[in-house]
């Protein structure tokens, strides 16, 4: 009930914003209408089916049908392609790979802007390139349709578990209608400003993951060199001002934590391509905007070789490993 | 009377471990005899006065006279040289600014290790080379003497506070009568294991900080130019996995946070030619140690950059200034 | 008459290999029909000169009308645009900043493919990214167009003395063609490869290049530091494996040479904007290849440090003055 | 006969300088005296012999006494110990692995210094950080004895064929006297300055070649991966600014040079693990007079990387293999 009025709010506002509103979204008026879902990869899917689990109807399509089979059976609508998503919901996410599908999802032939009816939200929820997002929001906003770029912190168990973070760019006052359907996906939501800047957020966040993560490896392994326990590194660093997630939370030192990624051969948790890519999107912006980013730089670089040499699929805290001394030699 | 009865102990261990312990140490009998110190600049004469405050008898002495003054007006005993020190003191804490300034206090022509005597302690609270304080260790060692490694952690406020964290490393028999008097000037005592481990945890702890430091500068500035409110986006870091104490407990963003060097134009705090002094050190025992450490090297080449641009006396998180871009171009 | 021969040969080649081939072009009949030319910066406009020089007929044209004022007193016809230009000549040259100004130029609404003849020569030489000289490439091939492209090594100076290298990738068989024209602004024109190939090889070049300036800096500064003679560390370099294209032609330490930038306060030359913007090519090159570049990378994030700090409009050498001390500290 | 005479105008030089040169070095009298010898190893095994093919009487010794061997069976006496060396030439020369040797053998409990006689002329080939030439050298002149650095470029097969270069440090005034005996062994004998500028050059020129090496083989990856020819690339950077002896004279890529160590699996040449050596007293040098090296500091973290993952007896060119991608991906 709450939400409904929210969403009248929303509506209100937006008529008062564009002068030549005429069409009234549906989608105002009833939260629990279809929600569209587009890309039912390891994060979509689960992603998906918690919004069934909340409710929502869920009309949804991926270029690869087997992968659309599990929340069919869950009950959701499946169809072709994104246009035909955009012509039957007024409430759509994305969740695709890389700047390119996003691009061809929205704008492509059958991309959801050749169906894409006056107020649709259109929430992206991947990691790319927030030029593509604003992109992307201007071309929406021509048609009369509202985009947010929604990118997610967290991994496939955090999907699973409905824990992930949203970080949201976009117009302030559609925050509260994206809000809505993210909460059923995740623990926290946090509003970003104009949009691109969830995006920016995500990247910024995990270039200095990335920073810390392999400056922690180093610390550890020069510590250890040096003749010191990792525990009891650990354990100062912890206390000191080198302490950051990666030394106090996901420590890459096998031994010094349990429940980590590096406590079990460095499977699971965050590959190192992944890594790679949000590091590409991050040198990518600093270029566009002539920042200096050298340690940044040189983070991409490190894992960029390490998936050259057999860590592609690995956590990206075996940059530990890879810093190491190897014994054969 | 605790402290006396665990001097007693130490004793007798240490005539357990020395087969030829001869000559009884007077620093197990009383606690409270007098405590030699060497070095009293901005750190030590604090940490003096600290010694003096708890009810130590203090005899010191410094190669310039005048930073002696301020400890003499208070009651220490003031003399020429180490050798003098050593003479009358049988524990001894030193605080110098570099690794020639050890060696030659320890082992100069005027140094410790002219007279000092069977079974001193002695206390070295520089941040120096490992090596140099095994060396000094083990020279020590063969005169009947104990030397310790005990770098600081927090600067001249702290000094005067009381509130030094210590790492101390050395024959762990020992950490019990290091800690006593370590106590009177620090809020920690951490034993970090064998001779030089102490600089180890130091250098460590420092090297990782610095590329905390300057990869949140890099982070800030980028999220800045891409948008997003420098407070908003320290405060999403915090929350995720970015997070890290130059980004929630000093950050290098003025106006984020308030009490900081970076909200007083990084006047105070930790300078970065300190800074730049223990990048060298990290990467000294990198080159003996063979540990590749490629963030820690580009941050020692970009404190160095900054020394040489004008930086040298600011705080080290003026490097989040140094990165931006100046406005008159 | 060579060169018309030549041009008959491309033809009947292109007729071989076009089955569909029904437009003859007119640019294969005579070697001196009108040539078109889009962007008369300070590349250009000598260029273009060099063009009439050689008794080429021009059609011209740029978005700052000015711009062309020279070229047309030398009797040049200037139009309004680029389909313009593109409706009336049936070889065209563009040298453009970046790449969004190619896509604009080429595929804008008053782009050179609105109005581009089959059978055309267009021949690219802007420094950008060759997945965008290939994707224009391939939108020419649609309208039966040839796109090559050939970018350049040499500054103004060369450009008005005729001397530039070209590096040009596109079909070996319209190589010829495209000779004939660049021959008239240039001493070498390499042939590089595929469309792309072009591009390719200037960026490779560039990154080198600064790989090496910046390694040349550095070491110039740590031996006058070390007490040599900077002419006597420059000559012992170049005859060593040290040698390098600015260590030996282009050295950066004022004093060393003459008639290069560092002799004449770093003015003239390559400024650190232009190469600034190559090294973010090739960084963009490295990432969509994912080809692990760290000295390259490094050497980026220096020269945007630079920029940052006021060096952008002076030589790209001048990174031998950015990493020297300041005097008065 | 003009050695002689060379000889003796250098003893009139320096009696005129040394006011109180009472003792009269034999060095000086006669050119084919004994010439001592320290350090056999894989250098100095083949440069003793050309000394002995020249004809010099050799007096040698080194701590493992296989390593005498061969150069006793060709007419070398062999001793003890450096003192005993010391004791019986007055033209001494070191070639040791690193700068403890060094230290070692001039002023251990059996070195050379310990039997000096005045006006000894010592020349050091080892390489070996420069602070340590300058104190052994202050060492030998309190003595009366000249001390010279005078490092290598050129390997085993140099030392072999008597091609090796030498850059030598110290009195301008020895270096004839000096240039004698190193001209046995080396093609070029370069005097570069004071004490400590021979290992200056050295370092300055290889911390160059390091950096010109990861360079081309960055440049020449990124070149491939986007289409081009490494011979083509090659030959392009080879007419260009981006020329350096690593692309011209020592190519990385295999196939594109023949009679280099990246034609042959990457054997024999100089070892990833000398180079980094190499780096490490260059950094040491520019921690020690605080100049920034970020090109040469990186360089140095590679090829330590390289040395912990396989590649510590490869040739240094194999940083283009390390950088590849591995195929089994």
């Amino acid at each position: 009930m709450a939400a409904a009025l929210r969403g009248f709010r929303n509506l209100v506002e937006r008529c008062h914003r564009h002068a030549d509103f005429a069409y009234v979204s549906t989608r105002c008026m009833a939260s629990k209408t279809q929600v569209g879902f587009v890309g039912l990869g390891n994060m979509g899917n689960p992603m998906a089916k918690n919004l069934l689990k909340h409710g929502y109807p869920v009309i949804a399509t991926d270029v690869f049908p087997e992968s659309c089979k599990e929340v069919q059976e869950l009950g959701a609508q499946i169809v072709d392609n994104p246009a035909e998503v955009a012509d039957k919901a007024d409430r759509i996410i994305t969740m695709l790979p890389s700047s390119p599908n996003v691009i061809d999802v929205y704008t492509g032939p059958n991309g959801i802007l050749k169906k894409v009816k006056k107020g649709t939200l259109l929430i992206d929820s991947s990691t790319i390139d927030p030029a593509v997002s604003k992109e992307t929001a201007a071309a929406a906003e021509k048609l009369g349709a509202v985009f947010m770029d929604a990118p997610v912190s967290g991994g496939v168990g955090a999907a699973s578990s409905g824990k992930l973070t949203f970080m949201v760019g976009g117009a302030e006052e559609e925050f509260n209608a994206a809000k809505e359907l993210l909460s059923c996906m995740g623990a926290n939501v946090v509003y970003c400003g104009q949009v691109g800047t969830g995006q920016a957020a995500k990247i910024c966040n995990n270039m200095l993951l990335a920073i810390g993560m392999i400056g922690t490896s180093e610390t550890m392994n020069l510590g250890i060199r040096l003749g010191l326990d990792p525990k009891l590194l650990a354990k100062i660093l912890n206390m000191s001002s080198g302490r950051c997630w990666s030394s106090d939370t996901y420590n890459p030192v096998p031994g010094v934590m349990e429940g980590v990624p590096s406590g079990n051969n460095y499977q699971g948790g965050f590959g190192t391509q992944l890594m790679t890519k949000d590091l590409g999107l991050a040198q990518n912006t600093a270029t566009t905007t002539r920042t200096p980013v050298p340690l940044g730089s040189l983070a991409h670089q490190i894992y960029r070789m390490m998936c050259a040499r057999g860590y592609a699929n690995k956590d990206f805290s075996s940059v530990f490993q890879f810093l190491r001394e190897e014994e054969n030699q």
